[in-house]
């Protein structure tokens, strides 16, 4: 079986996040400045092959833990489609 | 009163994903083959001042439609908070 899964990469809450300033400063000149607090992450969709929807979610942390995310300075969110 | 956004930007369906496919053949690399059709984009979270839900949906798709995506390249998807 296939999952489609969906993982949003985003920058550790208390942590700099210079391109969500630039993009709410950006936003605000654009004429929105109903704006705040913006944070710019990664999204990453992808297939993951396995027996339930419980081992794609383990399988899919894994890859976040190993490639997808930086342990340091990025938390993690994952979410397997029709969960 | 002001609601917190999640926005995800992707690649259009069909079009190519350089990033995606470098992530692809990495994780295949690391000993995860069982990950396919890997699409890299954007997250964003942002907190939108409105005076409703929908309005600040609204907002938000303006947002989109005139900064965080790229019509052309790019579609997105817009979820309010406890929504």
């Amino acid at each position: 079986m296939s999952f489609r899964v969906h993982v949003r990469v985003m920058p550790r809450a208390g942590l700099l996040d210079p391109q969500g300033q630039a993009v709410e400063h950006a936003l605000s000149a654009l004429g929105f400045p109903d704006a705040g607090e913006v944070r710019v992450g990664r999204a990453i969709e992808l297939d993951v092959a396995a027996g339930s929807r419980a081992e794609a979610e383990a399988r899919a942390r894994a890859m976040c833990d190993k490639l997808l995310a930086n342990p340091v300075t990025e938390d993690y969110l994952v979410e397997v489609e029709g969960s």
